[in-house]
């Protein structure tokens, strides 16, 4: 890969199939930047019900390729045209824009000032590279897709390996879709295999880059966004062990039913989500907890894992952390190859002394119990675990004068606080935020999931006593589309007493 | 540098001074960020009226470092109290938090919504590497630290060593105001010295680091930052050559006018601004416009630079540019080595001849003037040009429909697009936008001017079920801090409607 980091070669480019996919995307992103609202809205709508008109026949290709199951894929699909609806309707909203108006002041403190007109514009094309967890909500038309098109910014999905027929089908039907709306040529295409993601990585055209996968995988290509000649932004969600914390007294007012949720969230999908809680913090007197969780998790049926690879990373990590000094395994299948659920143990002090190697995520139904004597010496070793997506806190209301420290120490190493609740359900709303400090995310300030997915996919243009004529739309005075615009009073720094200056200069 | 590449070293850093401010930075970041909007925007009016207090000494020191003289010091001092007070307010007001709360929604399409709470909260310690050609905008007290402050992140600047003095005494100013307005220890550090810089950058404690400076100095860091074991945001402002263009129209209606406002704005400084129009588009018929501007630059007085690393940075970029085949040189001083204004002169097919060389930034007070024949041809030259913070017209209103284009790939290209105004005076306002597509900026969906730059320092945390009790305060019902919450309504997806699903699996 030493050649990853050579500027494009253009006769090599012309040769080069992704290099058309590319300029064309790069063609139509003018047109689509300044679309109106309502059209995009409408174009994304579209995809939504064409893909809903199909959803057998997507159900039946997606379950063949990915095992998990048509209860969980007809829901994964309901989420997914929710999104691009969502998405619509962030788009047709227009709030994105987030338009700002500061009309001239002969009085401003600093000299004069200008008027000045500023709003987010779409970035360019964007590089979708799907997951294989979410053959429809995070692949060809999930959520990344969705929301790079609403903020007005072609896409190029590299499809992921792990569903090939799905993600074709899929991307007919958005292509079908799109067009039908009347959204240019070029604003969406689908690329397969690795070199094609790699090309397309490093074409000139690209704008931004959005990967939801392995930590390793992504680490890599965000070294490659960042290494171009020109680098763009990336954002990848890598993953992470979303530790949950039980206190002594939920540990014991709440054993069967901490138990239960414990081991549900640990096993849905075979433990193949980001948000999987594969590290369990429990009080050295646990009240039996943990013995009910390895009753329930011996008990709990293998499901198949979406691919041979996964399955054998699950297998090799699982190994791995099983072999740690002071780990016991407290579930573990007869047959070493099941990906069966696996449950390990050790106190804090095993843990701590394993350091970085204790906590790697292990994508599948793999937990990792540790116990702890007192909360507050729990604090620090959660400071020093890497950042993490979610982390969860099953406790007491009385216990808060506690707690709160160890929420404070969650949030700082996470994206997403939860209290007695299970992390695995990511509902795709308005305040969700899907990210967290690295390797959560490549991107700590940014969110795969809801509706602030946006933001990724926007940059800022100021206009400086532009007339009205050459003006975007969007900071027009007629505001023909009606999005918000947000206009600052003069004098809003009222704490400010001008101070002489003997210069006129603007700075 | 192949070091760079290794992580941390702990017995190493035990001998590292800038080690200890990390440490320090890392253990105060807390406290700082969990401080009231209030109590912030004190510490930071207490650092304005505290540089205030010093003025009449730390412009003498200015002016005895940078040779900017007294009246653009003065100016500058003046800008960069305001911008901590505007920071201040912005700290005031909670905006930044960007609050949104949904409630639990038992009928959300897809599935129960749980009850989430979503804010924005400061990243942690932040490095700023300071400017040399703004010695308070930019430096120590500047916008950087001012944003990142108002943010709740603690801060470290690494001095620029053209102006070691007056580092020192801003650096004790800001100190003695945070710690009197009761800021904890460890908020604020400087640091001196390329190591020390490089140290810092490389601490696994740092969560940001912003930059003004060279492309080349900015990407180095840049790529530093992004090959840590732990990649963090890097916010680098690298500079612009700023194309300027006039119309035909323009050039011959207002001619006096253009030539006397661009000698102003390219000599303003000494041409030391990011900002500074080094490229100036002309119509081939141009009225004298060209002869005119001749006339004013070989009038000009011939000011000191900021140090003599600058002025030869200056002179050799300035050779190599007149050196291009096809460049006349129309205006140049009898002895070379003067930082005197230049001007250069080529038509449009030598500068796309001559490709990225003819477009290089020469941070100074030189123009190159390029003679095109019609504007429709510009457009595409204009498109191939590398990012920039500011694109400009000359141009006159009865010509918009010949504009739209034209401002079009004006905006593409850049931050902040102006008409009939130079670009060197940047307003510090709301709607001020100071980056742009790379190498404008290393992060073109971000400012680094104006009251947007706080949103580079902020990172998002959702709340999902949390008890009041454990919430940070602007996330409470009660809200005691009075910031702005938004509420999303139930069934904002009010096109969707709900599917059939096999499944009440939440995603």
């Amino acid at each position: 890969m030493d050649d990853s980091m050579n500027p494009p070669d253009a006769s090599a480019a012309a040769h080069n199939p992704v290099d058309g996919v590319l300029i064309a995307a790069a063609g139509t992103a003018h047109t689509w930047a300044r679309a109106a609202p309502a059209d995009r809205a409408r174009a994304l709508a579209a995809v939504a019900d064409t893909l809903e008109e199909a959803r057998p026949e997507l159900i039946a290709t997606a379950d063949r390729e990915s095992h998990l199951g048509t209860a969980r894929l007809n829901g994964e699909l309901t989420r997914t045209t929710f999104q691009l609806r969502l998405f619509a309707d962030q788009a047709r909203s227009g709030a994105y824009y987030d338009v700002r108006i500061d009309r001239a002041d002969p009085n401003w403190p600093t000299g004069p000032r200008p008027e000045l007109r500023r709003y987010r514009t779409a970035l360019g094309p964007v590089l979708v590279f799907a997951a294989s967890n979410f053959p429809f909500a995070f692949s060809v038309a999930g959520g990344d897709t969705a929301s790079a098109l609403a903020a007005g910014c072609p896409v190029v999905v590299k499809a992921h390996p792990g569903h090939p027929e799905l993600s074709r089908e899929t991307a007919a039907i958005v292509r079908r879709a799109l067009a039908g709306a009347g959204a240019p040529d070029g604003v969406f295409a689908l690329i397969e295999g690795e070199q094609a993601g790699l090309d397309a990585l490093r074409h000139p055209a690209l704008r931004a880059a959005a990967f939801t996968g392995s930590e390793r995988g992504g680490l890599f290509l965000a070294r490659i966004a960042a290494d171009r000649p020109e680098p763009i932004p990336f954002y990848g969600e890598l993953g992470s062990t979303n530790p949950v914390v039980v206190t002594e007294r939920a540990a014991y007012g709440r054993t069967q039913e901490i138990a239960s949720g414990y081991a549900a969230s640990l096993t849905l999908g075979a433990g193949q989500f980001c948000t999987n809680p594969g590290l369990l913090f429990v009080p050295a007197g646990e009240h039996g907890l943990v013995e009910r969780i390895a009753a329930l998790l011996r008990a709990a049926p293998t499901a198949p894992m979406l691919g041979n690879r996964i399955a054998e990373g699950y297998r090799t990590v699982a190994e791995q952390l099983s072999g740690l000094s002071g780990a016991r395994r407290l579930v573990w299948p007869a047959d070493d190859h099941q990906p069966a659920p696996r449950l390990l143990a050790m106190d804090v002090d095993a843990f701590v002394a394993a350091g970085s190697a204790a906590s790697a995520e292990c994508f599948g139904p793999l937990g990792l119990i540790v116990t702890y004597r007192q909360l507050a010496d729990l604090v620090p070793v959660l400071a020093a675990l890497p950042g993490q997506l979610t982390a969860s806190v099953q406790g007491e209301l009385a216990e808060s004068s506690e707690l709160g420290a160890l929420t404070a120490v969650l949030a700082d190493r996470s994206g997403r606080v939860l209290w007695n609740q299970w992390p695995t359900g990511v509902s795709v709303t308005h305040a969700m935020q899907h990210g967290g400090p690295f390797p959560a995310t490549t991107t700590p300030t940014t969110t795969s999931v809801g509706s602030a997915a946006i933001e990724r996919f926007l940059r800022p243009v100021a206009y400086q006593g532009v007339p009205q004529d050459l003006l975007p739309v969007p900071l027009r005075d007629d505001n023909p589309w009606n999005v918000p615009q947000q206009e600052q009073k003069q004098g809003v720094v009222d704490a400010f007493v001008a101070q002489p200056s003997n210069s006129a200069v603007a700075m």
